[in-house]
């Protein structure tokens, strides 16, 4: 399998909508007129999760403009970051929302009130309202995001890369696994992808098991840890995955935490909720642990830990949300915890013996004993 | 240049010193002794900071007997720990020291009051303990410590792995770079390391925008992150590179925590004293950023943010440092922050434009211009 690449926004056409944006308000100015930068507003009222199972944003939207006095300095503030964006991909060079921030400081320093950006929380929502306004995910505006999370599979990554076409053959990356880039779009290519299924592992330590037993070799799977909860590149990763045809299972502790990285994964997230469609992925199926495991794998009842008050209460919060209560089989889980004020840690699946981990999952997709 | 790994205690040591202490202990029974265990004091006054540089523990000891009432628990404990690595070498599989302490609340449930390992944090230190008596890193007795870092460069990796040989060129790794693992000992072996010096760059946004600009590649150097705080796997790595002969020099934000990840490569630290010897790395030597380069480059003036309460106090701190309080760089660097109340990140070398930071290490490195 190979992925499909043609439908994607890249980079360029970033920068031609940021040029759009620039002509659009030159226009403005030149006609006499009032600019305007209209963008998707990101309130939560605005957050909704739509039929096919993704947050993502309504049509409401915010306008801010050059004369309206409460609004002209983040109008300013966004053209500033516009035009950063612009260079950076005219540069053909990347770099964070913090370099960003400190480029914007130098530059306007000189000429403008310093106080133009004074902290990195001024300019960070007005990338945000870029990401969302152009329909461009901040990656191809040339600002990588954090990374985090590890794949092991058989697949080959092509990566151009410092004027270079680098080919990464995960399968054969030993104990490490190929590191997750923050950018999995552009410049990147996935080959060969020969795999049954994806396999997400929310604790590096399980994966590091389940990768020294061999596992995704002998199931032909792809293992992926998202190292705790999974961050942008990882997220979109899985979707692409998911996009080619695979399987994706989401393996996680049975607590809140565990839960909420699961629902990131496959509902997407409000705060990401502006580019829920590339980053989210409704097909994910829950694979455990589960407080349903209790029932069936005895010796797991000696090895809960106490859910904490946040574990408790997250779970009666996570009730009464529309994607979760609409599922008997989590309301069930939701109702255990609360009951037992226990909770359980998929490290506890190397209990009997460290190979355990191995045949738990085997058995669940055997059996197909998913939760939605 | 290849490694040395001739004179490494690994897992056959490990095992073997895991057999003569219970030899030792079946001994004592059968002779009709007190059976003890002995290991080196890690209390904070066992902990020096030696001639060469290192924060190491001194010859204090501590004991403990079956026969003392006191003493018995944990006695019990250190050698179900002891028996459980033991296991995990002959089985061949790694594990963490999560997975070890659900394996033995698992066992020891049964026959034994459960509340022998109730809690983690009581197995923790217990695995300490055998470290500093046996001579051996937990790494060697099978557990894997949490792992973090990347490294790009001219060098090779060879990772025997799920019985294969896997050859990992690190100068191919695009974008990604080569995920450090917590072992870098045992079944892996570093060749064709072709570079004039260890570059360490505390942030993994800095070392991404390094690794696009082709920095280790233009300078021949080797190129890695800790992404904060070096894990284990990271320092050791550091430290081997440096018994290659490479100069290893670090570049962290001018605060308090940028310090603490400087000082931690350098000297070892208070919590790891008793396996100092391989993770720490005396002849690193800091690189930037400094407050003296607000003297240097103007602009950093405007660039600088205002050092927190945090800060302060732990600048404070490190002047009574006996390994920091002996070098007057250093401690006019300190007094600096305590006097102005400011700070300067890395990042900030971004200001002018994003290559910047590329001419800054390098001009320092030219200069020779470092902190001891």
């Amino acid at each position: 399998m190979t992925e499909d690449t043609t439908k994607e926004a890249g980079p360029e056409t970033a920068k031609q909508k940021l040029e759009e944006l620039g002509k659009e308000i030159v226009y403005s100015v030149k006609a006499g007129k009032n600019p305007k930068f209209v963008t998707l507003s990101r309130v939560k009222s605005n957050v909704i999760f739509d039929k096919r199972g993704y947050l993502t944003l309504g049509n409401a939207k915010e306008e801010r403009s050059f004369v309206n006095v409460a609004q002209s300095k983040r109008f300013m503030q966004t053209i500033a970051v516009a035009a950063k964006c612009h260079k950076f991909l005219e540069e053909n060079l990347h770099t964070t929302i913090r370099g960003l921030f400190y480029q914007l400081k130098y530059s306007l320093g000189e000429d403008i009130d310093e106080s133009i950006f004074s902290e990195q929380s001024e300019s960070n929502p007005l990338i945000e309202d870029l990401e969302a306004a152009l329909g461009v995910k901040r990656e191809s505006l040339n600002l990588n995001a954090n990374r985090k999370g590890v794949l092991a599979g058989n697949m080959k990554v092509i990566d151009y890369f410092g004027g270079e076409e680098q080919e990464i053959d995960c399968s054969k990356q030993g104990r490490s696994g190929w590191a997750i880039p923050s950018d999995v779009d552009f410049g990147m290519k996935f080959l060969d992808v020969k795999a049954k299924y994806v396999l997400v592992v929310e604790k590096d330590a399980l994966w590091q098991r389940l990768n020294e037993d061999g596992f995704w070799k002998k199931e032909n799977a792809i293992l992926i840890t998202p190292q705790g909860q999974a961050a942008r590149g990882t997220r979109r990763l899985i979707r692409k995955l998911s996009d080619m045809g695979l399987p994706v299972y989401v393996f996680t502790d049975s607590d809140a935490w565990g839960w909420y990285i699961y629902w990131t994964i496959k509902t997407g997230s409000i705060n990401l909720a502006y580019i829920g469609d590339d980053v989210a992925t409704p097909e994910a199926k829950f694979i455990g642990v589960t407080m349903s495991d209790l029932d069936r794998y005895d010796f797991l009842k000696k090895l809960t830990i106490n859910a904490s008050d946040t574990d408790i209460k997250r779970a009666q919060e996570m009730m009464q949300y529309p994607w979760i209560k609409r599922h008997e089989e989590w309301v069930k889980e939701l109702e255990t915890m609360i009951k037992t004020k226990k909770k359980l840690e998929q490290d506890a699946l190397q209990g009997p013996r460290l190979t355990f981990v191995d045949d738990y999952i085997r058995e669940k997709i055997k059996n197909k004993e998913f939760l939605p």
